[in-house]
């Protein structure tokens, strides 16, 4: 045989491959692109991002009350005395804190679980900051908790636990608005999420 | 205002966020979610993913002959006494040089430009490794030259330099038949490449 028995034809060029193709969405053939570009680049920035990746997890903290990722310990919308911080808006994930702090809707502070329970990927309650959220309405001072998971059978479960595990505080429970979306024709619409509109039709005013 | 002034909760997951979005074809949303994966893998690994990005450029080595990535002085391709180093297949790229190596229908060895003449782009001549091939064939040995760059403006300009440059060596240039793409029908063939299939049709046999 006259052709390489490698498929790469250095072990440090198959190494960088393999770590960027472990990376969920990225293929082998971009990662292979990803290199050459990473090897076009000035050696200071490709150590630069190294140092990055390297030191990720320890540079990431965890806000200890909301678990939002932080520089400090609590974080800036927590720490924030114009926040109001009666009322709680449990999310999924940081991505989702972003969503809902770019709407520029939203006054209250922050529950992070980190997920949703969803046996099929072996991710149970137990996985989640469910019993900190308890912890944290049990302390009291909280009026109101707004769960903001995504509409989907893994999120209404976790809406389910979540209601059952805080039942006996009494605090008062509410769910993100579901209906149509703003700014598409109603013929586009499916009909669950249309259905839904007319059940929890609004007073116009 | 009651919300964020920054878009990021963290400085440490902007700056993550930043190295990821400077790689080609990655945005900042898609950097963000490659961030968040990161941070839900094991310390080891991520610290491992950073160490081999960090020492990438100092790992990675090119063959002195050819100019293709290799671990070692000379490549396994130009090192094989089995390949027939009077052939030399001129690619653009690493990439290339795998993707004639799948087909396995190569024994000759290559010489790797390191992309092609491009105005737009700013990349001359001086840029490639051009005079390296000249020298190459200068020092003798070598029969044939294949010019197997891409069949665009940008790889016929350099095809053209190439050919002229190694006029005064007298050796045999090739380049790699274009003509009609194998497996697809022929009512969807670019008027191009089947015109040029007919100007440069072969002996059926």
């Amino acid at each position: 045989m006259y052709v390489m028995n490698n498929e790469y034809p250095s072990a440090a060029l198959e190494r960088a491959v393999s770590e960027f193709a472990s990376l969920p969405g990225i293929g082998r053939k971009t990662a292979l692109r990803l290199v050459l570009h990473m090897l076009s680049r000035p050696d200071r920035e490709v150590e630069e991002f190294g140092r990055v990746m390297e030191s990720l997890k320890r540079d990431i903290h965890y806000c200890k009350v909301c678990h939002n990722i932080s520089d400090t310990d609590v974080c800036l919308i927590c720490a924030n005395p114009r926040r109001d911080s009666s009322t709680v808006c449990v999310v999924e994930n940081v991505q989702d804190v972003m969503a809902i702090e770019n709407t520029m809707q939203y006054k209250g502070v922050y529950h992070v679980l980190g997920g949703v329970i969803s046996p099929m990927n072996g991710i149970g309650p137990s996985d989640l900051q469910i019993s900190g959220l308890v912890e944290r309405v049990e302390a009291g001072g909280v009026t109101e908790v707004i769960l903001a998971l995504s509409p989907t059978m893994e999120g209404d479960t976790t809406n389910f636990f979540i209601s059952r595990k805080l039942s006996h505080t009494g605090v008062k429970l509410s769910v993100i608005a579901r209906g149509v979306t703003i700014g598409n024709n109603l013929e586009y619409a499916d009909e669950v999420s249309l259905g839904r509109s007319i059940v929890d039709r609004t007073l116009y005013n």
